[in-house]
């Protein structure tokens, strides 16, 4: 039977702030990717999500960021590898100590929103990512783009890559993600996206905007917590791949 | 042999700012405080008091703290019970994987600042903090004063209770510190300081304000580490120590 | 014809964080406690708050706390009088700059949360408060319970105090409100509010929990903008003034 | 009689951290760049650095930076252009209160750091950085270097600009300085830097690595006021230019 990883950012509030449905997102996805407090999540709010995780028996994964609570961790900082390398053990450290304290672990690292894109390119700040997973737990995989320079850099210092695809935004021909100043680059319509991901698990396979077929062969596919529309969105993927008798099975 | 532990705060800088001499201070003492990121003490400085500590065999405590560099950490804050376990969980765990990753680990815990002095008559947040420590590892001990309410909650949740005096603060005679607002608070002459803590370690007193002698039972001496001649005090401690025949060791 | 002033807290919002319907709000009240960015309000939402003032001729204050974005502001700071002034001093400025960028200016001082409660009584912290409030500009009026050592303050250095009553808050026969830790400390009935504030503003009265009868004199009643239904119950408010023939008008 | 303006940064503190000897550097500059709280500068602390400028008939400017305080501003950060905006209005008119509560006011604008130096060169954030000085007092002057976008863009917007040099920094022969991270960035003798600010006085020129003649036409010479010996240099400047008949005045 087939099977693929439902995985989503959750955790995402601050103080009084929340942002999405964690729970009810808790309930569809297999891993969650949990902000560590460098662009979200205050103490009491991770733990009270990593509780709810360890209760419904999803992952947890470290969403570490740049440090940029006004930003949301979505403006490229050009901070120095070395202060990369140590922000990005903080963060994981914080959150392992928090799933531990739920009843639960840290089981993968998945970087967030700028700090995500720059490393699909940028070599020096792509190393500091890995070297800070290796020098915590090299056992931790990183959840990626396949042929970004975190993959190339974690293969190097012997930890895991998996690759995930985006349930719900358009692909260029080149792989890459069409950026979210150009119109079209997400997707909104449910039953859209759902047989896009049934496409993308059974084949391997998804469209690009000139309509190339790209190959991406993900173990894991990221739906998004907190969009209007989030919790039927992920609803309608899971269905439509319960429907097809492919199983939503972490990666790990 | 009789043996004592020296302990100091330590990575008590944020970013370009500085406090202290923290090499020369890890050259000294066998137990470091170092801060967690709350009220001080950024990854990247973190992780090079780290790893001179490891490089020294000087043990590794987490100071933690309310949130508040702007205070750093030395303003009573009213934190919920809830939301302060939840601190406390992620400070000590940020800082274990700095740790790690600097090739040692965590040895024990000890309150900082205005939480270190609330807490210890505050029953409320004692809990907390003891919790919390119970949470990540029920093996790390707490270093704080006899007679706390940290104390009691700690015992009461199986936690290892470490006694600390302070080497140049003036005790009141109930035992409890003289607030840093009143005169003659903070002692400044290293020999005098050097001569009480031998008395401290020989005798297991100390004289009150009052000449009272109060009996402290301690395992361990707070030596200040960004006080100005804090370096030389600590020498003088050490000094004095060493030629009672006293050795430096870590209560661990 | 009667008037009277209605006031909701808005720009409470951080980054992509958001907090109640600040437009629909501004379509009601006559004054907007506009966050200063120590509670909340990062300075592209405060622009975009004020610029929506000034727009709509709603008169914005100066919404101003302790430093704590992760508890909201909610949680008593034990700050030293002197660092409270230059605290309060900033964020009026911030916000004057933002307000007269945005076409408009700041007409009063309304201290929030934790910082509002403990200066009802706290002598320190509101005597700082008032000689800020003097220090930036002697001519802006304070908001807040009459009654409080905030008033006494604010009198001494001849600063106009602005009485205000809560419209959904329950209050103690002392005149104080009941803590929101008790049970019906908040009101929920958006009738029931409406007419306890025409009663307030028509006999200057409201009912404490046990029947006593308050006297208040306010000039001005606070809605709250972010508690469910915090728009409909403004809304009802506003139109049973409006029925009453009770115009709404900033007390400035 | 020629004049010159010698400004320096200041006010870089945080809490309880200092940088450099702000009063000392007070007896020498004419113009004070006080931080604004985003890469350094608390308010009680930005109150006594004003209040000791204020009594020394000292100018200040607000030295505005990118959020960042973990980096002291030094970090480039890919800020939208409408946040940039905000953030810049936000910390003027924080200082300007701050200011007005000290006796003094705000005369210019200083971009710090990273901020400088991104918007020689980016025009989207010079634009951004203009049109808040515009929004805030279009009276006010900003202060850079010739030939940068912030100039061309403060132009185009009606702010004056003023030209500074750096009395220790080399210059590239293109006129850029030359980047921290290669050798010889940044002079240390201050015989050396007295000599060379003279020449810069005098004649308006500067040499640059390769011994070419740069001409500046500066109105403000920028001594650093944190680094190693920067009183000494300070004052080193100032006496030759002393000994030169060269008044030390401000630019306003």
């Amino acid at each position: 039977m087939a099977a693929i990883d439902l995985n989503a950012d959750l955790g995402e509030g601050f103080g009084v702030w929340r942002l999405g449905d964690d729970d009810a997102m808790l309930d569809i996805v297999t891993s969650a990717n949990v902000a560590c407090g460098f662009h979200a999540g205050d103490p009491a709010g991770l733990m009270r999500v990593c509780r709810s995780a360890a209760g419904r028996g999803v992952r947890i994964g470290a969403q570490v960021s740049y440090r940029d609570l006004a930003g949301f961790g979505r403006r490229f900082i050009d901070v120095a590898a070395e202060d990369l390398v140590a922000d990005v053990v903080y963060q994981i450290g914080a959150l392992q100590a928090v799933a531990r304290a739920s009843g639960t672990s840290v089981s993968y690292v998945k970087p967030h929103g700028a700090l995500y894109n720059t490393i699909v390119t940028h070599r020096e700040q792509a190393a500091a990512v890995a070297e800070a997973v290796r020098l915590v737990d090299a056992g931790l995989p990183v959840l990626g783009m396949t042929g970004s320079a975190l993959f190339d850099e974690a293969a190097r210092v012997g930890i895991r890559t998996v690759a995930e695809a985006f349930a719900d935004r358009a692909y260029r021909p080149d792989g890459q993600l069409v950026s979210r100043r150009e119109p079209g680059a997400v997707l909104h319509d449910a039953a859209q996206i759902a047989a896009r991901v049934e496409t993308m698990v059974t084949s391997g396979q998804v469209s690009a905007t000139d309509g190339t077929l790209l190959t991406l062969g993900v173990e894991s596919v990221c739906v998004h917590g907190d969009s209007p529309g989030a919790v039927e969105i992920a609803t309608a993927v899971r269905d439509r791949l319960k429907a097809a008798a492919i199983e939503l099975r972490s990666f790990c």
